[in-house]
């Protein structure tokens, strides 16, 4: 007799049904778009920009952060969200507004009509960029904003927590440091946050038991730091990368900078350069 | 022998030549109009509603703190501001963002263009409603607003560090208790701010010779407390009243609330009630 | 016309059904067997020694803390608890072990099974007495007992702790310094508290609306003091008194103590000396 | 010639002339059993359950903690302690009492009595297991008992504190977490402390100058941890084992655990479910 | 029968035999000269100006603090110390040097040598007047001297310190902020401190029964202050003045100092604005 | 063709022109001596004592710390200065009060005067000698000298930090633990620090772009430590040593040390058992 039936590839099962990447066309979202496909049948990437053609186990929703009505028909059938949308950068407040404050208040609207359960949110250094380059910090301290985008940082941590607090919603906050390929100056070799261990610390926010409401600093196991992570030790991240690597790119220098040089004073570094803008 | 000239009354000399009062119409708006006026030559009142005629020494000037260009022109010619405009309850977020949201970024750009040197901002409690009535609060622990009110409190104050950390713009914000001629219930007895100390608090934020960035609980020296000013005693406040003298309207009892009724377990009271308000 | 119906002299109402007051036989049980009788309908006395007859709104149980029947039954329709039963001085562990474990342990599983929601437990400073007389401590610094006795405190702190994290059955703890008429020596011009004061922190400690497990000194308004209740201002105490009305009683002398005298280096006191007691 | 006197193997020598293991019946006792024999001349093993036949350099002592004439007796001729007797899961409250209460008050009168200077505790992490799993703990903060087990680990901490402070008897507290082959659950991946950890932890603590009263936790370096160990860094233990070696037991999961379950909100896990025991 | 015998006045008994003030010629010395009698059978001053005739109960010896056997003659017989001798503003270093550093060191040798158990330090608010007047301090931050003369003061806190540790001879630092008979700025209705109050602070550290090595800054009861004396509460000292009696002197006024105003941003006033002198 | 013209061997750009280093005649100088070489065109060599000739790319200066106008002299074209100089023992007061006190005061007013904007001061572990060996420092708890020398220490600490409030000099305080090929006591095993770790903090401390006045402990990676480095993680120090490699020196012995053997309790150690020494 014959046993010819083929047995099929046996599709491995993924943790997730549905996972929303928001800012899914900025940089981190490309980068990503396929690093996060191992932990969702179905990625949902979602951006106001063009992400190109949906691939296998993706879909692709044009959407405006501010439109309360699209926000809450993207989130239909969502299990966890990681929050990457918005303004990265520096920009008139009202725009900002818009995006960032408006933009998290509808997700985290429209996630707790739909039954989300946790939410990863991709805040910024930039929410504490008022601090010293020679102050330890902790995610205890009272947030610093360097700008009116890092202002809006700090408003979707507070949002997050009281999402948490009043029902129960959980949120990870990344304080996202330099994510990039590689640091760009000097500052950044104490901010380095490899694409790597930028993807580890979203599968742990995103797989840990529980994350109540935790604010985590984002970044590599650098030589120089300025954050102490100690507070999110719970999530199980280890970075596995370093800045050190790129050390021979800025040698040591005696140039010191100039006693009032903000961008050197200051975490923020560049940021601090820019006023407030309005329109 | 005549000695027929009259003296003309000397008029005093105030500190200021013109205090802006915003939410010169609400609740406390009202209260603090009389008692505000030996501090400055003119007092300008600004409100989105009917304010009344303007009074000797007083400007009344419409304006809707989401109109920017509204809001430059309000600022023309003003030494400090105390800022109680906006919304003070719970309230749809939309509305709140453009009131107090949108408001606070419109007076902060708006004070900073005009040279104006001191804010007052009337923030609330409701920043940090999410603590336990049996926690103890000051100023260094991070917020946890109970609504979105909260939340645009928060905005406030996260606003007001920035102006002050990028141009040198002080501010005092004022976590304001419960301000009222007496308190309502058990609760306010520990958050009981007279009118009187309320007034005084403002004039130790005004006189103040540096206040940088201070944030202060708004309270009178009641029994039961659960914030400590410690980190605001430079402004040199000393409450003078104490919800002790209503003690007799609410006589000790035995009935202990629910375990589980989160208007007594949370600082917060009724408005963890409320969900997010969304239109 | 005849208006003859006499008015009943109206019985005041009282917050508490039955208050049940353990130790009522001992020192501090003595004193406000009249004090607490304001607060509730019937006062149950409980005590293993004599306690007298009982006066009105009185009942009298004689009850040992170590049979847990007993303490079942001795729990019957009681509201809430003043628990002063147990030893109160340095005493063999075997003894302290009855009387202060396991009758703390058989005093919560009974209200607990009962229902009680709250209970005053009379803690020590001898809890804390390893603390220097030159240190300041709050509520949050680990317990360090001088004796057996301070030992047995700290175990009712921890027990009463569970009951309220497992149960939310709340518990104030007060560590008692030194409750006499008046000081009886110098070191208790810090520690002294007044019966009075007592009786208010009691008063407080059964009223609050909330007390959660609030560990709280009990001092009166001393100049010199060794412990910040800041953490327990929630409850609303305020003392009245002060050892300073007896400090004519304590002249100024320059008779330095021995540097090696741990009677006056600890806050302990006299309890140092006692090496731990075994049968 | 001849030359045919055998050389003897000399015996090394070893620190301790003798070291008491209790609890040598036990799941740790007889994992350590041999693990401990570098380290003393003669191993005293006791425990109150069957330990089978006496090997070289040991000596077996049936007894039982709560007997103070035999725990008298036991300690004769001991250097240190390794104090892992009693019962080691929730019982009921009279029998931890006299195992676990009794047993170690029993236990430092007799060290005490006979000079020993050191003596290692088994602590629990049930003495903190009302903690959150996204608390950070650390050796000072109070603790937070999640069951009669844990109080009575509590009790042994505060007892040996005062042993410490009274006498200088110095002991080392281990907050043991999960001491198993191998984690059984994703809950241990936290707190998983592998024996060959365990055991240098012992070494580190029996063998280091001073150790005062140190509170460690006993965990491996987990990639998740709950615990900050910064307080007992001078004992010199560092872990060389990780439960990360077994995360691919428990993969990723998006099964969040229901927002009520307290298995996985506090850190004792299912020690939450258990009520306090009594007979 | 006659019984003429006068009765003799009996002469008050006075707690110490002979307390060593330094620095008596100075201007504190010379407020406290006649204070501090009731203290001592004999007062010895000592200063390196003139001091005038020696009182009853005095006796006066000029000294140069940098002399090491003068001072060692100088401690003969003294049972406590008041040291207010040394330069108390802002010099050249080498003159501080000789004055506030060798002479401390010579005292401190001194009082060792002869058995003195108690000191009382003039330290002052120029060690710390680096924080800002925005700052809450209490002792255990770190100093951030403002000059010279405040580095000198640290030296004195630190070898103070030292004693305490090695021999147990204890000290009482007192921090003094404006010691004079009324503030004469603004900056000093924040750091008076009245003679009264300093007597009494002096009173406090020189009889309660043990100091150990206490920092407590000298400050009036005032309205607003940068400092909590939290550690220093063991001292009893409870101040009686406030500067708020001379609030009329400084009116309020709106005149904002600039921004760069490092007198009134600094705690130091106008030592800010002396550079590090030397000869 | 010949292409014969010899291509020069291009001399490596050095970061800086001048580096002073003080005290190149001591145990440590001679140790850096060779080890600096490659951060400056020039080192400058500066010791009381003989340092024998200058190598290439040195100056070697004879200079007295205590002379004004020598170390005046010696700053001389100056960019950065490692001051390793002065009294590195317990020695008379008077003695190190010339080279430590007087000496640092030198060299700061020199620095200063010559627009030197950073140096690295060779503190000491004996500025805070007199905490336990059982304690974890950091840097911001309050100094405990443990002799004479070490208050010299604490006050360069204090004087460095004072010239960068006041000027914007920059400093890096190492408190070196024990730099020696290897440690000498078990003592050594906590506070070992390899001389290629020092050499390696020393290139941290001179390259970091900002250093402000930042406190560190100068150790390698031991296993046992006393210290945490986490307010000094900006300056990018990873030691890449540990005493481990050591441990076979040091067996485990069961040998308790007294229970008051000071040098066994405190940090200091041995420097515990010198009075201070006055000549």
């Amino acid at each position: 007799m014959n046993n010819t039936v083929a047995t099929q590839p046996t599709k491995p099962i993924k943790p997730f049904k549905r996972i929303l990447l928001t800012g899914a066309a900025g940089g981190l979202g490309r980068v990503l778009r396929e690093r996060i496909k191992p932990w969702a049948e179905v990625v949902r990437l979602s951006d106001l920009a063009e992400m190109g053609e949906a691939g296998p186990g993706e879909e692709v929703v044009r959407c405006d952060l501010a439109d309360k009505a699209a926000v809450l028909a993207l989130m239909e059938g969502v299990d966890a969200v990681l929050h990457f949308g918005g303004i990265s950068t520096e920009a008139p407040f009202e725009d900002i507004m818009q995006a960032n404050i408006l933009g998290v208040a509808n997700l985290y609207e429209a996630a707790q009509k739909h039954g989300v359960q946790r939410i990863v949110f991709a805040s910024s250094n930039h929410a504490v960029g008022y601090y010293k380059t020679t102050d330890m910090l902790d995610a205890s301290m009272p947030a610093r904003a360097d700008s009116m985008y890092g202002i809006s940082k700090c408003f979707g941590e507070t949002m997050s927590r009281y999402y948490y607090d009043r029902f129960g919603l959980e949120t990870v906050c990344i304080r996202i440091g330099s994510s990039f390929p590689e640091p760009a100056n000097k500052r950044m070799m104490s901010t380095y946050f490899s694409y790597d261990d930028l993807t580890e610390m979203l599968r742990c926010s995103l797989f840990a038991p529980r994350v109540g409401h935790t604010i985590v600093f984002g970044m590599s196991d650098n030589d120089s730091v300025w954050w102490d992570n100690r507070y999110a030790r719970h999530l199980g991240y280890k970075a596995r990368d370093s800045s050190a690597q790129f050390a021979h790119k800025f040698p040591d220098t005696a140039a010191f900078p100039e006693k009032d040089d903000v961008t050197t004073i200051y975490q923020g570094g560049k940021f601090l350069l820019d006023g407030p803008m309005f329109k």
